[in-house]
């Protein structure tokens, strides 16, 4: 029997999705604090879980539930597969559980959430939703010109699965796709791409820049002000990759001088973001709180990406989406 | 010489496309009230056109010469050919002008813009924008969920061309559209199409209802409190047709009760909106000055569809876009 370490939230959607392998694993499910073996005999007390699937009901449920689940992962001899939610790798907490783990794997449900939070952020600038709003507010009846997605220029850099669903959307919508990637090449989603030697000399021509990298020491800080002086006046950043791919005093002396036009910033340097953050109240800024993945669309593709693998993890195959020990360090 | 009456602005755009039939045409260009022949002769005083291409340069454009290119069209003896750039024709004055008009031509140039003005505003309460608005103001990082383009029903009230470019982009988006029209049956760009009789029965399954029918004796208040009755109370109502699609006074109280969750409207009864309308401060309600149409593409497009008819005109071909005489009265 194959112990599996399991929030209660998730367990509650995947259920029945879990029954045809009933005989091969138990689900140990985290509610409230404590852990209970959901079918057949107890487990051993520690409980010591082979597989685990640590997901948003973890991280952002109950703080009793988080604590336990964190420990008993951090404390498991037998971890062989950890199956993440999250698509990157730079949380320290990951990381640990990742060089822990045998095996771990990532998912990229919340790519197709992210690209709409990206769609949401670009028609608002486009049609101007600040301006709009005042009016209303105003109750003032004002026509005012917008502007398309379609024909629009998007530099997207960072071409992973956040990318690629972005450029899917835009490209269909009318907008015209410049991906930047590590390896250029010909992509399927894009109408370009282009190595991150070509960054600068692409920002000139883009509408929309969206930044969705990951965070390494080469990405670190790469929009800075030389960035924001290459970019339109009337160009949109949109940054839903890490806070610390942007400068942000940066950020904010190119938006106070005039260029770029606005940014639309769904991750900051410090999160959470404190209340004395400059860009909370920034007139060009509009800042979420790294919640453009949550949506319940984003749970169960990732619930899905776990059931996917954990099918080839109980038939001796090969799973999908292992992350390289070496992005792991 | 065949005169043509168009605006200063619009002529700037098409002059390069119009040079083709300049042995055939002589522009009458109006700008800031004066009326010039761009190229040759001047025309004869008072100035006789036989096409007109009225559009939002003219409607939206300085007083001055909106006065004087209406004036002019009212009392040509010669007109036969007016292209609008509006899709309706329940304006009193442009029912004036086609009747006037041997032929009245429309466009749909807009449609395109109206979409993705009907997208913005559904991303907006998909993703809960006043809530997250409110966040940010008052500083507070706080995690909300959103829901997905993805997998949306969608009920589209009136299935011409506003409705057909919203339900191409809300398909390849991921959404299930139903349209309604008079003539029921297949249509490549809808999952369904229903006739005006199934409109009630089909509410209750929709997240988001778009009102876009034109304005006529069987659709004016179509949107009464049995129709919000019917709606879901996470719904979304948009209206892009006209203000009396909708019972104001009942969606007021609809939204008060709690069914549908919120109305974005760029259309109200009375244009403009008062100071005094309850509309502009209702807390569930986003209205917007009837300007989705707005964007320079939309110009570019009815320019499209003047110079194509213009080229039709002068060969003797049929023209596209004949609104029927009947629809006129």
């Amino acid at each position: 029997m194959i112990d599996l370490l399991i929030h209660g939230r998730t367990f509650d959607r995947v259920v029945d999705a879990l029954q045809p392998f009933r005989a091969r694993i138990r689900p140990l499910v985290v509610r409230d604090g404590e852990i209970t073996a959901a079918w057949g005999p107890t487990a051993e007390n520690p409980v010591q879980p082979e597989i685990v699937f640590g997901n948003t009901d973890v991280y952002f449920g109950d703080a009793a539930s988080r604590d336990t689940f964190i420990q008993t992962v951090l404390e498991t001899k037998k971890l062989r597969w950890f199956q993440s939610s999250a698509t990157g790798t730079d949380r320290a907490l990951l990381k640990t559980f990742g060089r822990q783990a045998e095996i771990y794997t990532n998912a990229h449900g919340q790519a197709v959430a992210i690209a709409e939070y990206v769609l949401w952020q670009t028609l608002d600038f486009l049609r101007a939703g600040p301006e709009r709003r005042a009016n209303a507010e105003a109750r003032a009846w004002r026509r005012l010109s917008a502007r398309e997605l379609s024909g629009l220029n998007w530099l997207i850099f960072g071409f992973g699965e956040i990318g690629r669903e972005t450029a899917k959307r835009v490209r269909l919508l009318g907008g015209y796709v410049v991906g930047v990637r590590r390896t250029p090449g010909p992509d399927p989603d894009a109408d370009q791409i282009i190595g991150p030697g070509g960054l600068h000399a692409a920002l000139p021509a883009a509408d929309v820049v969206l930044l969705c990298a990951p965070l390494t020491s080469e990405t670190q800080n790469i929009a800075d002000a030389a960035f924001f002086s290459n970019m339109r006046e009337d160009a949109l950043l949109i940054n839903v990759g890490r806070g610390a791919l942007v400068v942000e005093s940066d950020l904010i002396a190119a938006l106070d001088a005039g260029r770029p036009a606005f940014a639309a910033l769904d991750v900051v340097a410090q999160e959470p973001a404190a209340p004395d953050n400059p860009l909370w109240a920034h007139p060009k800024v509009n800042l979420t709180a790294h919640d453009s993945p949550a949506t319940r669309g984003s749970k169960q593709r990732n619930d899905q990406t776990f059931l996917d693998n954990l099918k080839r993890y109980l038939d001796g195959e090969p799973l999908q989406n292992i992350v390289p020990k070496s992005d792991l360090e």
